[in-house]
């Protein structure tokens, strides 16, 4: 029956598996068929028992064979792979892409198309070529403090071996949080290691805090234009978001006031400080009356205090948790925007049952965060590399911001209106009604300009008419480049009376 | 009213701040005082006008004062910091510390503590020292290839720069996808790097997987004793558990289908090869037949493959995946347990809208991965120095598999039981009916060693009569030293006659 060719490379073994699955395949060992035994098949080819006992294990272990009890060895029916190469994505819904099983067919996919489109333009980051990077919502990467990080990381693999590639469980690695603690308490905090949680940055800090205090059918109070990733999250967890208007002090307080009063909220969700996207930073006084008003209607406050490191000049309050008098504030920060987005490192500053309640569900979601990078990013905190480092991005950033607004100035139609910030990475640009972003942002793209559409920071989409542009991750040439662009594209909408009338929502927005 | 002392080290500015916090606080200066203005006081004190403004501005920055419009520049009232400094965790309870707020009141805790404790133990990692880390889950971080891997950090560093430190969105980077889709081919398993999703960690996977495809009340199949990370992920998500006794073969057929018929799950978990904790490999027999009834009841599978690359020289069958003709197994798999813990890097196979849905949620959970992470794998993964690292932990586990078992032989009590495995990291044993692992458990770790107990595998707390052991972690003369340790005070237990009479739960598992 087998015929091996002892002449060949292959091993006796290797040749006795090649042939039996040739013949498997071609039919001529139909599926039901008796194998030799071992023992007579190892007497046939005159190889050792061994051999065959060998191959005949493989062959049952991927599933073509089958050693039945004392009853021989037995050839199973043929398998297919299980899909096509290559049916993922665009191809699936090719003809020759087999049917979805049932249970996918099922599966909605709830998102908001603005804003995920949003998202995976700011996700790619600013370094994509011909792509003048406004939509990115962090720093300039090159910028980021390279050869100090550098430095860091290998002398955490040199100093501490083995040690530094294991897990980092629980609430983080404790020099981190020693650091954490000491930088709090200068920025007016009285937090102390134990307060802090390590995580996996602030968007899973803002991810661990729905699911731990939000149910399904829950308010949740936001600003409105607020940060999409937390949009996301609450949407995810079934909350509906009431959105806040702001001016430049902050969230309005009547219309907070008004929310506390009549929608029982659960949570409140804040960027005080360099408020994304509009960059507005809230007073010391509406701090303390918001912490009070959380005190008074016992509901928590997430405060994302996503940027403070980057300032140009102007003091600027401390966090809202400093405020805080009872342990209503928890306080939320990271490294992504101000130093390296690619730690994944943030923190969270919470106690009592919250505290564990966080932890056991950073356990379930993720297990434990990265050894290497806690201990990478403390060694270069411990160095001074970091302060050094958010006074140069301040400096650059706050010159690259005069450069915007005197481009936005110079190039944008009358009727745009922004206001400069004093810090953040990004200005908020309304342009005149009715000139339509989405086709601004086609256009743009176009032309090789990309910028974040206002639609994606609203919790209803609709073609909201502002741009979110950051002026940090970009360079002063790019910038007045970048900006004539659009500047250019915006002028031929309004010049082709494209203006769409004022659409339905303007009026509810007006209405808050 | 100010005095200031010129001849001082501090600048004149520091000086006014710190005069006018001292006055406030010592009630000098009582809330609702009307400050002098900016223009009087420079001239009071001989002092430039922008350094009295600056001051100002630092002190209403603090909250400490408040400048109202045109009509001058009043003291606020007085606040405390939020909270004394170290109240979190055992000294929250200490009469000094505040009362929770209300919403944290009710903040209940839903964990399983034996679980909890037994994760807590695990994430520590085998490091600890005066410690033999039987308890932990993946392999001896002493034997990870660090000269390798940090050559593989630098040079990406070096030849990426900047776009090294960013983020890394959408599927993950290209280039791992497809190291990851040719090494899966090599298995058996027919992936594009399309249809491959980098995630944080096989962990994130189960969760990201509960999340999109479970809703409360939901039911999931999985096998019994399994991964308690697992079931914290399903209990969070609402889910009920329903676990299906396994035996060497894997799942019970038998079983399963009395499950299917009858509790219409909505997701079957397994963990086909080296399960864990059992060690048991499914069939290829079972496999196939697995897949047939997930495609007969329309049940997606999520497999676990957490530890295929540690095997001991037999063949063992390819994924489950490879099996399934419709794309009903999702397959997961990662690199913590038999490469570095540190990575918190996993990969998902998934298709259609579950792969987009997959995407969107983990874009929601943490936003965007290390970039820096997944090149350095990738530069690892690509130099090969990954083969040669998984064909030498297998030998040496497999050589402290042969010591771990022959030391149970000698030091356990007569009427233990456990079954060697032909890979992964960890032996499953069972002591006699009536001995108490938690007993166990507290005197070994007094002892300096460290087990998993077998109750946090389950989903019903209670105290099961398992242990699991790491053999991989721990080096031949530890293994030796523990299992004599843990031995000696099994024995102990056995000798003072103090076991308990059979619990009620074994009556349930017999039954099933």
């Amino acid at each position: 029956m087998l015929t091996l060719h002892p002449s060949g490379t292959q091993s006796l073994y290797q040749q006795i598996i090649e042939t039996l699955q040739r013949e498997i395949a071609d039919g001529t060992l139909p599926a039901g068929t008796r194998l030799p035994s071992s023992r007579q098949l190892a007497r046939d080819l005159r190889v050792s028992r061994i051999t065959v006992v060998t191959a005949y294990a493989e062959l049952e272990a991927a599933g073509a064979i089958e050693a039945r009890g004392g009853s021989g060895t037995y050839v199973l029916p043929p398998w297919t792979p299980p899909w096509p190469a290559g049916t993922s994505g665009e191809t699936a819904a090719s003809p020759a892409a087999p049917a979805l099983p049932p249970w996918q067919r099922d599966l909605v996919h709830p998102g908001n198309s603005e804003r995920e489109q949003m998202l995976g333009h700011v996700l790619r980051g600013p370094l994509t070529p011909d792509t003048i990077g406004f939509a990115w919502g962090a720093g300039d990467p090159r910028l980021i403090p390279m050869t100090e990080f550098r430095r860091a990381l290998v002398d955490v693999l040199d100093a501490d071996g083995p040690a530094a590639l294991g897990p980092e469980g629980g609430a983080g690695y404790p020099p981190l949080r020693s650091w954490l603690a000491s930088y709090l308490r200068q920025n007016g905090l009285d937090a102390t290691p134990d307060d802090i949680l390590v995580t996996g940055g602030t968007q899973q800090t803002i991810s661990l805090v729905a699911e731990t205090l939000l149910q399904p059918g829950d308010r949740v109070i936001t600003e409105t234009p607020t940060w999409p990733g937390a949009l996301e999250v609450f949407e995810a967890a079934g909350a509906r978001v009431i959105g806040i208007p702001l001016d430049r002090g902050g969230m309005r307080q009547d219309c907070l006031v008004d929310a506390l009063e009549n929608e029982q909220p659960r949570l409140i969700y804040t960027v005080p400080t360099f408020q994304n996207p509009t960059g507005a930073v809230m007073s010391a006084r509406r701090r303390r009356a918001l912490c009070a008003l959380a005190e008074q209607y016992g509901v928590p406050i997430l405060e994302d205090d996503h940027v403070r490191e980057v300032r140009f000049g102007q003091p600027i309050p401390p966090p809202l948790a400093a405020f805080d008098r009872r342990g209503d504030v928890i306080h939320a920060a990271g490294f992504t925007k101000s130093l390296i987005p690619s730690l994944r490192i943030g923190y969270v500053v919470a106690r009592g049952p919250l505290r564990e309640a966080l932890i056991a569900r950073k356990r379930t979601t993720d297990l434990f965060g990265s050894a290497l990078m806690q201990r990478a990013l403390t060694t270069f905190l411990e160095s001074g590399a970091v302060a050094r480092h958010w006074r140069r991005v301040s400096r650059i950033y706050h010159r690259r911001h005069t450069v915007m607004l005197r481009a936005l100035e110079r190039h944008f139609p009358s009727g745009s209106q922004w206001s400069g910030v004093s810090g953040g990475l990004v200005l908020w640009v309304r342009v005149p009604e009715g000139l339509s972003i989405a086709a601004l942002h086609d256009a743009a793209a176009a032309a090789g300009v990309g910028f974040a559409r206002g639609a994606a920071f609203f919790s209803e989409p609709a073609d909201q008419p502002y741009l979110r542009l950051n002026f940090a991750a970009v360079d002063e040439p790019e910038i007045e480049r970048g900006i004539a662009v659009l500047g250019r594209l915006a002028q031929e909408q309004v010049q082709r009376g494209g203006l769409d009338p004022p659409a339905a929502h303007c009026g509810r927005r007006a209405a808050r």
